[in-house]
């Protein structure tokens, strides 16, 4: 097919994977798009960011402005939640054009009779579709530029600024050449900003030993709230297998009266849709959500795809399962964990049809029960498309859902999982501890494309992970890893409990916890304050009132001349919040450094003062230098600076 | 759509525009193609890579290796010219998953006969699949898979390399995933080993001030010939208009017995598809070409699409030109040159199609009188689309013709020319002279994904470009640039008779010539024999007998310890050709350093004897360490070793 268009649109960015996954935004953030526009020869082009809603008929348009080397950027906000489609056209801008060059020519003194006869062809082209005002001038100019006594004035309105208006204002777009189409999805703003705590209901009761309920965890609420978190995750709350059920300390055989592990999922009680009897009635859990939501808080429910022995779906539904020719189903494997108590499903089966549709429909069931945050466990050993399809029937009914997903696996699976739309992922933070680890891995998750479609969530511990820096560490360690979460993500998360009473006790040698909650109920003195409690409490705080935290992209580390001190600098997108923040990796001892501030950025020269206020002790101090002192202790082993100017 | 596929394939590369663009091959290259590939879970995943020309029906397929980091690898070698095609696709390996998951739990000291029975049914599946004696084997294995008093034996052959061999061969391709296809465009190996010679065949007279002709030309083929030079460019041989025509110096009025330039094309006696009269006539122009040809070398044609106020496209097709309203056509600019012999075409025509078709005639018309290559005159004032189209429809039918891009402009222009299809480009060699700008943009050629789409042609010197640094500049310069070139870039050319004679007067002020044979004829003493010609011969005789020279992409500077040193190590395809090169970037006096040879790509160690034997003196030097010292003096500004181990 020939193409006549002179232009030619390409390098667009963002894009990724050639447009086949969306970007992430959240309401109200800013989607940058460059690309590449070229004409042959020298003639002026135009280019325009067209974007809309899913929901609007109409394209918006805003013109791009070139940067340098053939660029061109452009801007739009998401105002709304949903999908969003964005894609460049280009054009030749023969008015735009005859304007440059009947100018350059004047400027060279030569005589432009021709060029004037020219510019009045091009008026009387656009003359019917402008304003009257606009109408009268340009008439007022056709006559200039064809009569030869007027020539002066005509040369002088040639070149004027309203008629430059006036021809960006109604561009003749002819030839014009269109992008590809790509996508953004757009959350609302706990995308990017939520606070988790996670702990299991069955040790909720305040009686040690007895199985705790949803109506015991009603007296928590208001503590978790307080404390400054926004979403409180449960382990599965669905009935527990019987069937091969796991013993305290992942033992494979379970002794009378053991709980067994919440992923083991169905059992006589029912399977996903249902509730394990010893917590209560659906009716409690929805009193609970409710109750939660009224104190600002979302409970996230767990979505882990297995089924145990007895999980109704293998009677019911045993295409879903792999049986081997001996008539058994192989276990659930996660090397080199070993799941004996959950059979994986078989997402060969000819059946997948309608296991699909089961998987979608539990989600709807429990979104109809007002659950809206799921936490999937182990997306990456369910197939990758299966992931971008339910998510994609899930948002475009349900756009407020979040799925974040609990991949602790190979970079590039989970970039995969977060391509095919997961809202949050699990990361790599738990294990990177040294300032030079961190420093990379935030360049990696910020300042390439993963910036556009992973959304990091930090998580010092979960049940899973009991982090070699934290086993038998000093409290000062709790608070750097907390502060180090809090404010290098936006999104952050704690295994609570056990986090803040720095329970850390080890199956020696391993990454994993004694006598693990995971197998067994815990008993919790729930309402303990200490000083991890309060400086929990009061940096979730602190993230709440500084849009700085409350997006994870915008950051920049600084030079502070040692390797234990760790500075970096963030801002929100209208620059009106701008945070400093230094954080020592030294647990014991006190560290000094010398901090260099970013000028360029903050918009000051050297010797400006700035007034730099720590919004935990309150504390303020007036810097007028680009480096500045700082010094921390092991008690306090933070900084987090409010930014004044 | 529903995919149940658990494959992703991703980061496919090489890959240009999302695969819209052809990357670039000649005949026997490799192309190494990469993938990121990925599957949920733990299961044994394959992937293979599929090719084929455009002329085979079936696919040719080659097993992809793992590297890192979910990254598979694989290769192909283009072995004919025209379209080839390449693809991935990958799926989950149940058999060689069953291998390696029996293999571990045998390892584990699991009893695995439900493993074995599983193995018997998968080999029930391939069977009938299988050669004779693989099938025996496999009849074997599902006995004693079957048989509980053969499980000792039968777990020793479950994981035999026999076994895994067959799985290998055999694979059952389930649920399988395939990527986009990719496209590769193979040229003869001319595309990349090329060397120009340029010369005005109007100047060719014995006679001082008469008006060269073909017939004329003949007596220098066989001097360019055993210079070494396998492709004579001349400029455009078309009728010179005679209205508006330029006088000597790029004056505006020509006076009687000016000459014109040979770009004003078309004239009372005819186009694009005429011959100047003064030249001669079709006849001669042909046997010049045969002629040539039987000395090794191809005459390569101007292609200038544009026309002298005088051509006969304005009157036959004035709707090819843009008329003013004063029933003038505006002539051409490339600012800041303006060209008031030559009418642009106008490509925004409504008879375009008409006029992509002449310009597409044009072509077959003097390739049908045996012209295979073209230097086009600055396309980049004509539609990249229109390039697009052309390059394609006479490749698809003369695969052997090239195209050179004359296009000195913004980068991304370039670049665009290439990916529309350019055979070879003009480049910024022409003012790239310190060691850092040469190091610099050699790297953004070869080591970026330009190396994959363009290949450069370097010129020291062109009529249109007398540069800065060869202005007065010693015979030591001249020879130090032409050494650059051609060890530099496998694709290079001279404007012959000026660079090899010196003549450097300018345009004061400017990097144009004095008297320039754009706009006169000039008389040069043309079997003139100087230092210049004897090592332009000799560099040009290396070039042929080293294949390193003879591509641009393979390599890799060396560290010199010195500014004015440059030096770099080269290799062909099979590693058989080696040599290491050492140019003094100092035109005046003597420059010595420390060179420091690749051990590692050499695959040797560290006091290893190499010799460096220089192709030009013949001298040879056994070195015996990583750092050699290498002192050049200005009379002979170059090594050009060849490696021997």
């Amino acid at each position: 097919m020939l193409n006549q268009s002179r232009i030619v649109i390409e390098n667009i960015a963002p894009q990724i994977n050639q447009g086949t996954v969306c970007i992430k935004r959240v309401v109200d953030e800013i989607v940058n798009v460059t690309a590449d526009v070229l004409t042959d020869g020298h003639d002026v082009l135009q280019t325009s960011l067209l974007y809309k809603h899913k929901s609007e008929k109409s394209w918006s348009e805003v013109r791009m402005s070139p940067t340098n080397n053939d660029e061109y950027i452009a801007s739009f906000q998401t105002t709304k939640q949903g999908f969003y489609t964005y894609k460049i056209e280009g054009w030749v801008d023969y008015a735009l054009n005859w304007q440059h060059g009947i100018g350059r020519k004047i400027d060279d003194y030569q005589h432009v009779n021709s060029e004037l006869l020219e510019g009045a062809e091009l008026l009387e082209n656009i003359v019917d579709k402008v304003s009257k005002d606009e109408k009268d001038y340009l008439n007022f100019l056709i006559q200039i530029f064809r009569n030869t006594e007027s020539y002066g004035e005509a040369v002088k309105e040639a070149t004027s600024r309203k008629l430059h208006i006036i021809f960006k204002k109604h561009p003749e777009k002819l030839l014009t050449q269109t992008s590809n189409e790509y996508q953004v999805y757009v959350d609302r703003k706990k995308a990017r900003f939520s606070t988790w705590y996670e702990f299991f209901p069955r040790s909720a009761s305040e009686q040690e030993g007895k199985h705790g309920t949803f109506n015991d965890c009603h007296r928590l609420l208001p503590r978790v709230a307080q404390m400054g978190f926004d979403t409180l995750y449960f382990p599965p709350i669905h009935p527990i297998g019987e069937v091969n059920r796991k013993g305290k300390n992942n033992t494979t055989n379970a002794l009378e009266g053991d709980v067994g592990s919440t992923w083991g999922i169905g059992s006589k009680h029912g399977g996903h849709k249902d509730i394990h009897p010893e917590l209560g009635s659906l009716e409690d859990f929805k009193n609970l959500v409710n109750k939660a939501k009224e104190l600002g808080i979302e409970v996230a429910m767990d979505y882990a795809l297995q089924a145990a022995p007895d999980h109704p779906w293998v009677k019911e539904h045993p295409d879903w399962f792999k049986w081997r020719p001996d008539g058994t189903v192989q276990y659930a494997e996660n090397p080199p964990k070993k799941y004996q108590d959950i059979l994986p499903i078989y997402w060969e089966s000819k059946d997948f049809k309608n296991l699909w549709k089961e998987c979608l429909e539990t989600l709807f069931y429990w979104i109809d029960c007002g659950i809206n945050v799921f936490r999937v466990d182990n997306p990456h050993t369910k197939p990758y498309y299966f992931w971008g399809w339910i998510i994609e029937q899930v948002k475009k009914k349900h756009p407020d859902v979040l799925f974040l997903a609990e991949a602790f696996t190979r970079p590039k699976v989970m970039h995969q999982l977060a391509k095919q739309g997961y809202t949050q992922s699990y990361t790599y933070f738990t294990w990177r501890d040294s300032k030079h680890e961190i420093i990379q891995y935030m360049n990696e998750l910020t300042k390439t494309e993963q910036r556009e479609y992973m959304r990091p969530n930090f998580w010092p511990n979960t049940p899973d992970i009991n982090p070699y820096h934290l086993q038998g560490a000093p409290e000062s360690k709790y608070l750097q890893r907390y502060a180090l979460a809090a404010t290098l993500s936006s999104n952050i998360g704690i295994y609570g409990p056990v986090f803040e009473q720095m329970i850390d006790t080890p199956i020696p040698g391993k990454e994993e916890y004694y006598m693990s909650e995971k197998f067994q109920l815990c008993h919790y003195d729930w309402f303990k304050e200490n000083k991890v409690t309060f400086l929990i409490s009061r940096i979730n705080q602190i993230r709440k009132e500084n849009e700085s935290y409350q997006q994870t992209n915008n950051i920049q580390f600084l030079e502070t001349g040692n390797d234990n001190l760790i500075a970096f600098y963030k801002w929100n997108q209208e620059k009106t919040n701008e945070t400093l923040t230094v954080i020592s990796l030294d647990a014991y001892n006190s560290q000094s450094g010398s901090i260099q501030i970013p000028i360029h950025q903050l918009g000051i020269h050297n010797g400006q003062k700035i007034e730099v206020e720590d919004l935990v002790t309150k504390n303020c101090f007036n810097w007028y230098n680009e480096w500045n002192y700082v010094e921390l202790h092991a008690t306090l082993p933070f900084h987090i600076f409010k930014i004044n100017k």
